[in-house]
């Protein structure tokens, strides 16, 4: 039954409240059960009945003293003693449920709000969760990479580091040599944001090879190690991040020692979404802009009373806004037009204070526009740090703009983000209208082929034969193909990924869009509760999703054609199963075998051949 | 100048009013036409100039009388004395622009409004009107396609109604034997209502073998022929139309014996979108249901005071309804909803009335539904007949019922009409989603390739190159693929047809699409006024968009999968001229050349590459 009581809970209700005898009231129950489940199948209803029954075997009455004294109960503060004094006098209120005793004037003035503020909010929703084992682990990065919460950080810091960590500490000697000689490797677990989903165990590659039942990284009971682990914790924070301009993320093995900027979110345990958001932010850390469709995403990503999207050590973060579900689009290309018009005024005032600034400096910043590398990145900041100081006595109203513009001579990195419902429909009219525009735009679907936010309606991303709100009969039509569509206009980046398929690829897709100076658009599998299964088992959807066919992986980038290529790159094999194979794993498709068969036979076989088309096509797309 | 007057009207008020000297006068206007046209080319504003000039050598005073004898003018009757009341007493008020003496009483009290009542607003535009030579006609119906105000209408009949005609009446031995023996031939222009667009004039294939400048359709003075023509056309009409059921409409010598339910127009002299609008008609009759995006085709389709839209001898005609530029497609849906809402109820009612109606008449109509050719409506019509009367007598509220919805057992066609900025911009959104239901519907969208109606404004369908509001500088960027990204569902029938390049594949692509069973589009090519030249001139410029690969012929029909058929299949050939050859005789395209000719050369480049890319695609779908 996973973490649903309300079975158990009813079953006590009844049997002790006397409001129906209780025989009668437990046929009752489950009657409703089979009612109510048995369109999910008969182990869905089983389960249930075992649940029940295992209730009523379990009933113990809890004797309730006269008085209690509040004096010996003691509980955990809220929030920690060392998090801003906004979080313990605001946000902790709200979390105790006590908003509402919060006058407006505690509200900031200015309506600025706090980021960064998840990292406060220690949910310890699971008593099983992640541990490392250093000589086990390969150090590939798979777990962090797969870790929806951000809860497992990789850095790699000098030995002599090591003299003052707590004794239960763990490290290895880092393996990749290119980083440096003399390194140690750490991969810390955040075990009160652990949700216990599993993936990184399921992801692990660090078998053990005379127990092939060990691996790097397993889950295991967090009360025994909780204490040592908080004091890893704190040690580990103190170990500075990766310098970004050293890093070449092209795998998960680099992109473990970039800094997340979305972290400990409120997504539910073993999210499909939310390790691209995060890939995404390590990526491009503090240059971007965020325009985040309503959906899941944004209400994981800016929910009350905590927001995951934090900044850097120095304060810089991403921006991240959320306006309508129709207008997200259109909203995340009013940012690039303003962004592009920040740097436009920014251009024309330096060349005003040329005796001030110096010529060479001037075109240092003007060549180093061109530039698309993290190295060039921190330079560039470097320049603006300089520009800054030398304008810093200068009175004139012009200079003091030239400040307050300086920021955006680094080049900032757009993101429009959100949900198979707005993407694909909803917001489609408006994101179609956006990307034919041509200006330089990332667009993120995390697509999970259902409504999830609002509890699982169809979408036209909804495949052939899935059971869904709105489709409760299996969709009867094949799933809108946005990709193949977007690439129609020729000059759109066009990907499609699913990183528990393959990584490499997902990784290569967001630093190919972001590179082509145009639009781009990356369609992302997201496995999803809404689609009906233990997500633990998500990584391996995914692959069946590619190795079906059903999810064929693949980038266009018409910057390929400069070089006289075929701008289409089919990034996955011919399909080695059948659709089924990967279907009926999860109960959106099981459920209509067992509520109409022969009706989903024919779907099933629709939407098999629905593949076969469309593997027809792609391969005569990615054929010179 | 073609027929505008304001160079015209301004020369002569300013040489005569005395508001500054007129040398100075004159010598501001030149600077104002240069200043204004130059853009568009020498040519034109030397024809300004040329205009002014000449204005100037024949300026004439009129001597203004000192009192003036109203009786002495006869004024014509503002519509013909055999119009109905309606026409006679409202529309006619409105057309001498009496509109604001009617009081709201004289308006219809149950919102209901007159249709088909442009015949009666004789509109009169040109003085140079078609006029037919049948000994030069080979009757292939071809003028009668391309008329965008169905001013020449064919009619066969027996050899006996002749006896009546009055003498200048003009007819032929009908050529088509497969139409019946003893059978004679006209084509009847309605002199009054042509607007001398010479677009019959320009397909018409009837050339004189000894003067190849004579054509059996040709352009003349009016005066001289018009009070015989309108006998003519009062004869005319007493010959009744062919049946449908007997017409197998595939070419244009067969449509142009199919009554046009959509005349006369306001549309523009030799506009681009009407002959499909007309064509629908003529093909689909009274079973049409048109759904109307905003746009010139609810401009001229359903402006006050008179309406193009007409009903047939019976008095049925298509229902026709504009809702709002952004809802169309959806618009449309609901008249789907709604009429498969019907049928099902009239369905249920059948079996109701068993004992009255009988078993055989009930299989009969339930049959009638499974069949899709005319002779089958014509019986289901009859069918429909008797059910009516056999029910007549009933008095019960269910039979009165079924009485009401026994017309929606002939089946009906629903039409979904719009311009480009309707279907690739701002009804985009609904339009994909409306397609992707898979609901019978049947799409036609008159592409113009700009916001014609609202002054030229580029859409996403503007070509790569094309000038236009928004785009001064030339459109950046390729046209957006409408028909190929709707391809990508696979279950949607798809066609992009051009009438002036191959009229056999358009009326092939209206008829498959509203044979599919599923939803349907029809992209158009629709020249057009805004594009900048001679309208007689687009038949040719359709040829030279499909001949250069600008705008290729397809159609994608997914019922031939099903008999293991490619659904794609290419209608035009490889491109033939360069894009260059097509563009450069049109004023969007001209003009770019003449304000920016580096650029221009940069962007016609970049248009040619569109094609040459798209084409190695095309192929590549067409290929099994």
């Amino acid at each position: 039954m996973g973490g649903r009581i309300n079975t158990i809970m009813q079953t006590c209700f009844f049997a002790i409240s006397g409001v129906l005898p209780k025989e009668d009231a437990i046929a009752k129950i489950k009657n409703a059960i089979k009612k109510t489940y048995s369109k999910k199948g008969e182990e869905v209803v089983a389960k249930n009945f075992a649940a029940v029954d295992a209730t009523l075997a379990h009933l113990e009455e809890v004797a309730v003293p006269s008085s209690v004294d509040v004096n010996a109960c003691q509980f955990p503060e809220v929030v920690s003693s060392k998090a801003p004094d906004f979080v313990k006098k605001i946000t902790a209120k709200m979390m105790e449920n006590l908003g509402d005793d919060l006058p407006v004037s505690a509200m900031p003035i200015d309506g600025t709000y706090p980021v960064g503020t998840t990292k406060w909010e220690k949910r310890n929703v699971s008593l099983t969760v992640a541990n490392w084992t250093p000589e086990l682990c390969i150090q590939c990065g798979q777990c962090g990479l797969v870790c929806p919460h951000a809860v497992i950080r990789g850095k790699y810091y000098d030995d002599a580091l090591l003299k003052n960590a707590p004794s239960g500490f763990k490290s290895a000697k880092l393996k990749d040599k290119k980083l440096g000689e003399n390194k140690d490797f750490t991969l810390q677990v955040y075990l009160e944001d652990c949700t216990g989903c599993g993936l990184c165990y399921r992801v692990c590659p660090g078998v053990d090879k005379t127990d092939k039942t060990k691996k790097a990284m397993m889950l295991q009971d967090k009360l025994p190690i909780l204490e040592v682990e908080q004091k890893n914790i704190e040690f580990f924070e103190t170990i500075p991040f990766a310098d970004r301009a050293t890093l070449e993320i092209t795998q998960a093995r680099s992109l473990q020692f970039a800094e997340p900027l979305f972290e400990f979110s409120g997504a539910c345990a073993g999210c499909g979404e939310t390790p691209y958001v995060k890939a995404v932010s390590q990526m491009f850390g503090d240059r971007m802009l965020v325009a985040n469709a309503t959906g899941c995403s944004s209400i994981y990503g800016g929910n009350l009373p905590t927001t995951p999207w934090t900044c850097n050590s120095e304060g810089c973060g991403p921006a991240w806004a959320n306006s309508l579900f129709e207008d997200n689009a259109e909203f995340g290309l009013g940012l690039r037009v303003a962004e592009d018009l920040a740097l436009h005024q920014a251009l024309q005032l330096l060349h005003k204070f040329e005796n001030i600034l110096g010529l060479e400096l001037i075109a240092a910043l003007e060549q180093g526009l061109k530039e698309n590398n993290e190295k060039a990145f921190a330079n560039q900041r470097e320049l603006v740090k300089t520009l800054k100081s030398k304008l810093q006595n200068s009175k004139e109203a012009d200079a003091l703009r030239l400040i307050s513009l300086a920021d955006h001579l680094v080049k900032r990195s757009v993101w429009i983000m959100g949900g198979d419902g707005w993407a694909y429909d909803i917001g489609y009219g408006g994101l179609d209208h956006v990307l034919a525009s041509g200006r330089k735009v990332n667009v993120l679907v995390l697509d999970t082929e259902v409504y999830s936010n609002t509890g699982g309606q169809a979408s036209k991303s909804t495949p052939r034969s899935a059971v869904a709100k709105f489709a409760a009969g299996g969709k009867p039509n094949a799933r809108k193909d946005l990709g193949l569509m977007l690439t129609t206009y020729g000059n759109i980046y066009v990907a499609q990924v699913a990183f528990g398929a393959n990584q490499v690829q997902t990784l290569k897709a967001i630093k190919e869009a972001e590179n082509y100076a145009g639009s781009s658009i990356i369609i992302a599998y997201s496995h999803c509760i809404a689609q009906g299964y233990d997500l633990e088992n998500g990584l391996q959807q995914q692959k069946l999703a590619v190795n079906s066919g059903f999810w064929p992986l693949y980038r266009y980038n018409p910057d390929r054609r400069a070089e006289g290529l075929n701008p289409f790159q089919l990034d996955s094999a011919e399909p080695s199963i059948p659709f089924k194979d990967y279907a009926l794993n999860e109960t959106r498709f099981k459920s209509l075998l067992k509520a109409n068969p022969l009706h989903a036979d024919e779907l099933f076989a629709l939407a098999q051949k629905d593949i076969d088309e469309k593997w027809k096509i792609l391969k005569k797309m990615a054929t010179d």
